[in-house]
């Protein structure tokens, strides 16, 4: 089965919902609007001087420059956050600050720069026109305005513009919970001591971490030897307190192969794809129940991360609320030739190596076993179905993991 | 003063410091390592099959083919984590799964795949050589290898990766605590209702936020007016409970201009720097009190949120460890032609737009004050100290913020 219609088999029978959470603006950084945000006042609030000076009536300015200014007289000093006592007459101006209200009866501020003060008489150098130099009440956004729509990352700009508009509480979409099960006979404990045949357990922690990577909360249920009994329970498990589960290893056609066969006697449709026409993946298998995707991805930690990216990604993206993701990628010269089976996509691991002033991707060609792999892996390319050669030189996209 | 200028100032009397915590793997995901790891065990750490099939001595399998199977007798069954217990000897073969350790006197993994097992006899249908589909002990890392530098960023293979050598706690650089204070009588807390003449404080947020996507911890202390006694505590505060302090607002020539002086009282050397040749930045001033530096940045919050990228981001990603960033930029036509002073450089926020299949950037004119430009600017580009025009249609370097 291709990647498109396993994909279209599981939204058969499951839709990533996104639930919604009010959080305040302190922890909404990061987060995904799940609302849109409609401004309740007028920005700025009144209106108010652009820049320190002095706040006149323009006409009171005309023909003002150096070697003719106009003498008006100081009647109030006003800084930002005052209210101005006075209304403005003929002749006179305020000494006003960057932010401070106009005074009434005043149309324009003389920048700072272009005005002298002596006393009370202030010596304006330049005219100014009617507004210039104010910001008038609701110029920056008017009450009413639609300002996000649902689904706007939370940048550190747009948190700014949220405090702007007063806004300190927003809903944003929850996190979904993903249970991380690790199923193998061989697998340690990190922390624990090896024993003779044994393995740490690799992909817990790494898929842990890309499920963070995502937007997701991982929930990380501990190894499962390849045991019936235990991957039952932990699979059960994962089902009661998450949105999902991933259940990496177990599923390949070898000695210890039970996890889909389990997965598959725990609830209706139960396992819906089983082998992925794509390399790795062979042992990807996807189940539903009690309206909840169970994924069963290969024990190769480097296979494992390419399908978490390729398949399970995606919809933990959706479940976030996120919308999908533009993948970043990087365009590069193949290092070394790859062959690749038809009729299968396959993943190639690359490296990405800077030579002169050329970006080489080197297959890492170990095989889907390689663990060190992970470390040295900056992303892969694809392989499309039909095609069975790409050529040393040939310029590939690199999707970049992690 | 130039930026650069600047920056020499202010490292004559403080340098970035990165302190170091150790935390488990689980919390250790987006952190930078402060330690080297070098990994204490072979991976694998024992020779292993690397696919499903058939333990065997490669000369039993010389010269078989389809036509021409070579039967062996099949003695053991090795799932993984299991420890075998025969020594494999002429003509015999043994189960084997992925993972599963080799036993003694095998040396190469038929696949599954090549191979009829009925009863106890297996037909081995094609030729292995030595070593082929084994995953020797130390293939992977070897004991004693250097497999991360001081510095590494810990990406969801990253973290696998020190799963797979079972270290379970690392070293990482802790994030370094940012006091952020906002200064201006006009200023209320998001949640008040606003009073005349006052607008909701945005750089609190804003800043806050930013800090975070620098790997640092902010600590925001609230609104300080535009008074000395307060600014006096607020700063304080931050410099007893935090490495570094950034206030915003209060610094420019105006009437509520107190700052600068208030911080410079408060130790020595006192400020630094006040002023910088680029715009916006006029009103920006560092100061290093009790060996902690205080950046006084403009109040606007556009211009607060472009002095923070660059002037204050470089340092929290220096006290967080990480290694300078290659900043994100983006090449884009300039949608409309800039005016510049000279001998200032000038940072113009821009939005980038989609023209056809052109991008453009478009000039946010409303000057260094509009609120909204915070949501609307994706980005800012350059004008260096020397240059007056860029004109419409130029390529110009987008520097991404948020």
């Amino acid at each position: 089965m291709t990647l498109e219609d396993a994909q279209k088999t599981l939204e058969k029978c499951w839709r990533p919902r996104a639930d919604v959470e009010e959080v305040s603006l302190k922890e909404a950084g990061g987060r995904i609007l799940a609302m849109e945000v409609i401004s309740k006042i007028d920005l700025p609030p009144f209106d108010c001087a652009a820049v320190d000076g002095y706040a006149v009536r323009a006409a009171d300015t005309f023909g003002a420059d150096e070697d003719a200014p106009r003498r008006l007289l100081c009647v109030e000093r006003i800084s930002a956050g005052e209210r101005p006592r006075l209304r403005l007459s003929k002749g006179r101006c305020a000494e006003i600050a960057t932010g401070a209200p106009m005074l009434a009866g005043a149309n324009a501020v003389v920048m700072v720069e272009y005005a002298v003060q002596r006393g009370d008489i202030v010596e304006v150098r330049r005219a100014v026109s009617p507004g210039e130099n104010v910001f008038k009440r609701g110029s920056e956004i008017r009450q009413g305005t639609k300002i996000f729509l649902a689904g706007s990352g939370l940048s550190p700009s747009a948190i700014g513009t949220l405090a702007a508009i007063g806004i300190g509480r927003v809903k944003v979409y929850m996190r979904p919970r993903i249970a991380v099960i690790s199923s193998g006979a061989e697998l340690a404990k990190v922390g624990m001591k090896l024993g003779y045949g044994q393995v740490y357990d690799t992909n817990g922690p790494a898929m842990c971490e890309a499920v963070k990577t995502c937007g997701g909360e991982p929930s990380y249920l501990g190894i499962a030897p390849d045991e019936a009994p235990q991957i039952k329970m932990l699979v059960k498990r994962g089902l009661a307190s998450c949105d999902a589960v991933i259940i990496s290893g177990g599923s390949s056609a070898g000695a210890g192969d039970i996890a889909p066969s389990v997965v598959g006697g725990l609830g209706k449709p139960g396992v819906i794809v089983h082998g992925l026409a794509m390399k790795p993946g062979k042992p990807t298998f996807i189940a539903v129940v009690k309206g909840k995707p169970v994924f069963g991805l290969p024990g190769y930690p480097v296979s494992a991360l390419m399908i978490f990216d390729q398949l399970v990604a995606p919809y933990i993206r959706r479940m976030a609320g996120t919308r999908p993701l533009t993948r970043l990628t990087m365009r590069a010269k193949l290092g070394r030739k790859i062959l690749s089976a038809r009729g299968r996509r396959e993943l190639v691991p690359v490296k990405l190596v800077k030579k002169g002033r050329e970006l080489l991707a080197e297959p890492l060609m170990k095989g889907s076993g390689a663990i060190t792999a992970l470390s040295m892996a900056d992303g892969y390319i694809e392989v499309p179905l039909e095609q069975e050669i790409v050529d040393e030189g040939e310029v590939v996209e690199v999707v970049l993991l992690g």
